[in-house]
């Protein structure tokens, strides 16, 4: 490669998200010998790493000649300094594309090509619209059995996997979203700890919904650990509530997540994957998958539900994994708060046994925390039932959870919203149904989960009286645009709260 | 909507290529307002206009305040001038993303919803990764003949539609690519035309392929004609062969052809709409389609080709269209040009009935020109054939092609590409096949089509002798690097070129 390759490095100071962008003149030496133009796919190389990016051309004004520059992301990608020399070349041909045109055209791919295409997608070869595609051949065409086992491996070795030479068995619980407020998770790891089960943790932020439970744990205390806190605080607790992120468990998951929240998007396959695959590279031996089936949620119905349970099983059986998924009610959301702040406020209430507890999130966190001591220890469900309610009531959770947030680094103060609005009953009546997805998505036009004190405060649940004018909750925002956006959508959106005329006396 | 939403505008200097991006600064008081962040899509309104494009966000040290920059395509569409004052807010809901997200789940969409997608999509509403995701699911689910129909219509509504008050009948040819160097349209327009049909061709730039019709045609003349100035031309010889993108057909369209291209992907479905789209806003009566099958071509047996045909034809009879497919040989490139100036000569070698004309090249437009006149006449096939190469060999066609040219502008000498390698068999035999896909490929990485020079001249045909050294085909490029590209891939792609062992005497 010839020494004229070489470029200067110079930091734009411009953000683009994830997608790594690099700038340079559409007059200069190497664009013209090269045949750079616009939207061109570079590879940037240094003495230490290399990058696959998108150009951008500039006029001349903006660059000085012999200088290329970066986005944010590329430049921390590559550790760069100031003036550093790069070499720049057209990307290489990325040979997975191929497979990923025989998915586009609904055939079935082997384990070789599926490793193939997750190698390219982590070392950043693939541009966002070539993931789109691949993300939604595989919803659209679906993903087998065999398929689903080759993709969640592909995904473990992408990234680093946790060693446990202490525990011979390690727990794990997993909710498949789409049902707002529902954050157990704090509490059943909680009480599954405080019960002696192992249960390392790691969550991710929210792919679709308003909040993750990384999302509200990072209202209470760091959950930003790194792979040595993280098993650290594992080795002292017996578990850990940590952010998946620096702990670089199947990164490339990360990667494919941040296209799915862009289109919006879950497939089963992918989500199966996703999932087993952050649970094999944790180390995980035995897990528990909780499905909330309802008309608003991610699983529509049961036969659904039955069709991802299958899945789950036999790719779990095909890794060694001991796996058990439970059904359970997704007709509306869990506790009172949607977003991190507000379903951090349940949590704590129902950690502290306290009276505005919802009572539906402590039932549902026993009844998951029940079924992994089942797991544990064989018993039966009803027994394991009253152990788990015991472990809650007697503060024993409670004491549990603090000992993890001391071990993460010390319990947060989480602030209020800056805006607030009252969102009322249009007529009077019983609340009939709640719309689990435009609740989530008002939560979202308010700013959660990028805002964590943006969300909702739930007031009322399903079969209870209600007053025209009364509120059914409340918005909460910090910014006026975001209140002013939520609001309109409310307005437009008179279905998501369904109220129920009561029939006359008598009738 | 408060005065602050205002901001001046300010041209950055930088090429995106067709993605709109807009600049701002994390610190202003807008984003903040409204929760603006990186890749935020963004609504930018104008008195006259309005624009949906991704913000990337810039330190205080890359604009003033008050200022938001714009990237060269966005300010453009915007028709902007320096210090302009505009508007931002969130860019709003975009209603027909439910129809999407129908659709890349399996489920066939009706005609309202088609419609919808389409029209966001032409109003510049669908990021990149959307429109992806919405031609993926195409692929892979497949589109049936009622959507595809609706389809048609849709991106018809979204663009021009010509009107040839002065003709009954318009007649139009299509081929469906794969096939380097097919380039019978030139030829097979001046045919028709001579015979006295009309014959309006507008033809796309090349999709995946090292070049279009509209590509070769800008070698030898201006394509890029008004819609005043095409119908001009066709009021005057009968007949054109201008690009398609000036006069707004179906525009939609060429948005989606942009992905099609960056993800190397066709689809049936999109395939007969992106077609018969044009064909319906380009005012045709009788069109006749060219679908050449072989192993490395886009329609690799019988089977897919009668599948395709049946499908041109049902939405041919929704649409109130004559058709006919005509399935032919796509074993091998026809001519010895690949790219768009080795295509030109090639064409010019036909139509002055040159000694060096490929006979195949002849052979093939003979053909298409006698199932055009079959149509117009209701004459039997082989008379038509006869009649065809009489107008050619009479040297009528190449005064009519001559008359078109000069009607569009005159014909334009074009150069030689600046840089040559051969390519050269590794072993002494017969040909005995040709990867007509590596074939494109490698005109490609030469730099065809931008650089309409670069491509390949073949020396040999399937079943010519091969000696071990000889030149198979000379490899034409306008810069150092992309040669050394293409060279590099000829050496690893052996197959390119399939010369077999020939039997021994009497063996």
């Amino acid at each position: 490669m010839a020494r004229d390759q070489y470029l200067r490095a110079h930091l734009m100071g411009i953000n683009t998200h994830e997608e790594p962008i690099v700038f340079m003149r559409d007059d200069c030496a190497i664009c013209r010998a090269e045949g750079f133009t616009a939207n061109t796919r570079l590879q940037v190389r240094t003495a230490g790493r290399n990058l696959i990016a998108t150009l951008h051309t500039v006029s001349a004004e903006v660059l000085p000649g012999g200088v290329i520059g970066f986005s944010d992301g590329a430049w921390e990608f590559l550790g760069l300094t100031p003036g550093q020399e790069v070499e720049v070349r057209h990307a290489p041909l990325v040979h997975s594309l191929s497979a990923l045109r025989k998915k586009i055209y609904g055939n079935e791919l082997n384990a070789t090509e599926i490793s193939g295409i997750i190698r390219d997608i982590s070392n950043r070869l693939y541009s966002d619209i070539e993931i789109a595609a691949f993300l939604t051949a595989c919803a659209t065409g679906g993903v087998s059995r065999r398929e689903t086992s080759a993709l969640t491996n592909a995904m473990v070795r992408s990234g680093n996997r946790l060693q446990w030479p202490e525990f011979p068995r390690i727990f794990d619980k997993h909710c498949i979203g789409g049902l707002p407020g529902n954050r157990t998770t704090p509490i059943v790891i909680s009480i599954a700890s405080a019960a002696g089960l192992v249960i390392p943790k790691t969550s991710s932020h929210a792919i679709t919904s308003p909040a993750g439970t990384a999302d509200t744990m990072a209202v209470l205390t760091e959950v930003d650990l790194s792979l040595r806190q993280l098993q650290q605080v594992v080795i002292d607790t017996g578990a850990c509530l940590a952010a998946g992120g620096r702990v670089g468990l199947s990164p490339t998951d990360d990667i494919l997540i941040r296209i799915e929240r862009a289109l919006n998007l879950d497939s089963e396959g992918q989500l199966v994957a996703s999932v087993l695959s952050k649970k094999v590279a944790a180390g995980s031996t035995h897990v528990l998958i909780d499905m909330p089936v309802g008309p608003t949620v991610k699983l529509r119905d049961q036969e659904q539900a039955q069709r991802l349970s299958l899945l789950f099983s036999e790719v779990a059986e095909d890794l060694g994994l001991h796996l058990r998924c439970i059904i359970t009610d997704g007709t509306q959301p869990i506790g009172y708060g949607i977003g991190p702040v507000e379903e951090a406020r349940d949590v704590l209430a129902v950690l502290h046994n306290r009276a505005e507890a919802p009572g539906d999130l402590v039932d549902r966190s026993v009844l998951l925390a029940s079924r992994l001591l089942a797991m544990a220890t064989g018993d039966d469900d009803q027994g394991c039932e009253l152990r788990a309610r015991e472990l809650l009531e007697s503060g024993r959770a409670l004491r549990q959870f603090e000992r993890i947030c001391a071990a993460q680094g010390g319990m947060k103060e989480f602030r209020e919203a800056r805006h607030r609005a009252p969102l009322r009953a249009g007529r009077s009546g019983v609340l009939a149904a709640m719309d689990n997805r435009r609740l989530a998505q008002l939560a979202k036009l308010a700013g959660a989960p990028s805002s964590p004190a943006a969300g909702l405060r739930l007031h009322v649940k399903i079969g209870e009286p209600v007053t025209e004018g009364q509120p059914m909750a409340t918005l909460l925002a910090d910014s006026p645009g975001e209140l002013a956006y939520a609001q309109e959508y409310y307005r437009r959106n008179h279905k998501l709260f369904y109220v129920a005329e009561v029939a006359e006396k008598g009738a």
